[in-house]
């Protein structure tokens, strides 16, 4: 079962490779809302995502498993995805000088395509994704080569860990706080796709912070997770969920990551209008590209503070997991003006 | 006559309001172009602009010349803007406690009046920009009351000096370079609208690193400043020139930024399809939100590196001035795709 100490360890292994990304705040929103929220900014990670941590977790223990037992040294990765996953575990195997084959879905942007093969990786494409599934498992299965996959794997998972063993030692200015403080997080906020950001998260979390929330949140149309909390047991998805939170569309969870989802403190089902919403507005007011599976998050936040006694002031931490977004997706965005209609009027 | 002097001036001034603000790179990029790239992201600055540093600087020194004499105490500010300008100055009035007044044609975006008005401003909307220029006009001719203009002003250009000024001392870390190193830069890359920026630049460059060439970006649609370079004198535009890139759409460069202007080590004029380009583009490899006039800029980098000996790896500095987009004209940048031309393949 992993545990911080695995965090720790991923933190040293990482640390050469990956950003230790700025925390930012908006002056207006704390100002709107009166509360004080924090943004991890892991759009400015390596790849555009925390993904990075995850993956470059996952090479590195290979390596150094292979250099304590040469016949399990790496000589081979590969890895099947879409998103931000093939672009994370492409700059991992790079890092370490280790051939990469991404296997991907034909109907893949160009521009992900193209940046997973600038970080090396040789690009083989399937029509169908049980095509692209079965490729990476038959790989696999060579001796020298290692499958590392999203989330249902405790290296990936305690190098997702470290975006908050990370913002929980970081001092951040604001405001309203002092210059280089320390803040104590209320609750700490990260979205679930399949569960291995959020899994770390709450793993970090309890260790350095016992008494902040760690709440998740998925949008209402892929609710997997939330609906497997409900009942106690994995739910799977029939089809990928219509959802813009590209980053959530994972059809179910895993046995690893619901062990944690279980123990949350909360957890938030967000409607595709308030995705889009936010991700306008937090575009207009952190002047960072967002994507909408990030966005999505602060709509969690409002859900949270809404339920919260409304005189005392919340320091919230929120987990900007990824930038990565293709330009039908922000057209999709930028489509109508909702930054007519401002965060207090919306939720008032 | 403006000095560097002025500048060490204004930073000691703004510094404990302002952010120091991160210096960026793309690993993509510099691979994809073979140069290394360093981008001053002044769009996480305060309001979101540049602007913030020239706006602060002038008020400030408004405050410090009225504990010198009580009779120009400033009790008011007044600006005339629709832009950033209009924020920057409502933003330092608040800084300082003194009331504001924005004066603004009745067009202007709700969102962008809206953060105006968060910062403590009043705002006065008329018809007519003619109108809105004799309502600050008059308004300034108030004994107490101060008018910050967005260029034609020592103090405001000063307090744009400091961009560089900070970003010439200021380590970077990049994949090319060893962590937390000082680059030389070999060229300085900044957009100009009315010339304060481009000025401040000029100015401090000049002084921190003589060698580094200081070059000028500006739309094809509205090349005031090119063409007044070309003829030696200041040229005006008839009409507001149709260019998505609105911090360029000043109707002509002043006197006092013409001197620094002329002096400039190069210029370059942007069409409006490469300002469409490189918005997209920057926004997907930076993860920053990113104003059309910023993103021009790298269309002059590209023309720039056209002109130089191809063996020679350059090492450039581009000044991300503000990150303030909205939604009409994010529409508008996002409505076709650009990602799919890679930079390589369209400079080629």
């Amino acid at each position: 079962m992993i545990s911080f100490d695995n965090i720790q360890q991923a933190q040293a292994r990482i640390k050469p490779f990956i950003h230790q990304t700025p925390i930012f705040s908006s002056a207006l929103l704390n100002t709107w809302l009166g509360h004080d929220i924090f943004f991890k900014a892991e759009c400015l990670q390596k790849v555009g995502a925390f993904k990075a941590r995850g993956g470059c977790n996952a090479v590195a223990a290979l390596v150094e498993q292979g250099q304590k037992n040469p016949a399990l040294k790496p000589r081979h990765i590969v890895a099947n995805s879409s998103g931000n996953h093939a672009q994370a575990v492409a700059w991992s195997a790079q890092q370490f000088n280790i051939p990469a084959t991404i296997y991907m879905p034909s109907n893949v942007s160009k521009v992900k395509a193209q940046a997973t093969k600038s970080y090396g990786a040789e690009i083989i494409l399937a029509d169908q994704r049980a095509e692209v599934d079965a490729m990476v498992e038959e790989a696999s299965k060579k001796a020298g080569t290692f499958w590392i996959p999203p989330y249902d794997d405790d290296d990936v998972i305690a190098g997702q860990g470290t975006v908050i063993a990370e913002a929980l030692t970081q001092p951040v200015s604001s405001d309203s706080t002092n210059q280089n403080n320390q803040p104590h997080y209320d609750a700490i906020f990260a979205p679930c796709g399949g569960g291995g950001l959020i899994s770390g998260s709450f793993i970090a979390s309890r260790q350095l912070s016992p008494t902040t929330q760690v709440i998740g949140v998925e949008p209402a149309s892929g609710n997997d997770a939330s609906r497997s909390r409900q009942t106690g047991t994995i739910l799977r998805l029939a089809d990928t969920p219509a959802t813009l939170a590209d980053g959530a569309r994972t059809l179910s969870i895993s046995a690893r990551t619901f062990h944690f989802i279980k123990q949350l403190d909360g957890f938030f089902e967000v409607e595709e209008a308030a995705i889009l919403y936010w991700s306008q507005w937090l575009a207009h007011l952190l002047k960072l590209r967002i994507e909408p599976t990030s966005a999505m998050t602060m709509d969690g936040v409002m859900q949270w503070l809404n339920i919260q006694p409304a005189t005392t002031r919340k320091t919230i931490l929120v987990v900007l997991s990824g930038g990565n977004i293709d330009q039908q997706t922000s057209q999709l965005i930028w489509q109508q003006n909702h930054l007519s209609t401002l965060p207090a009027e919306k939720y008032s």
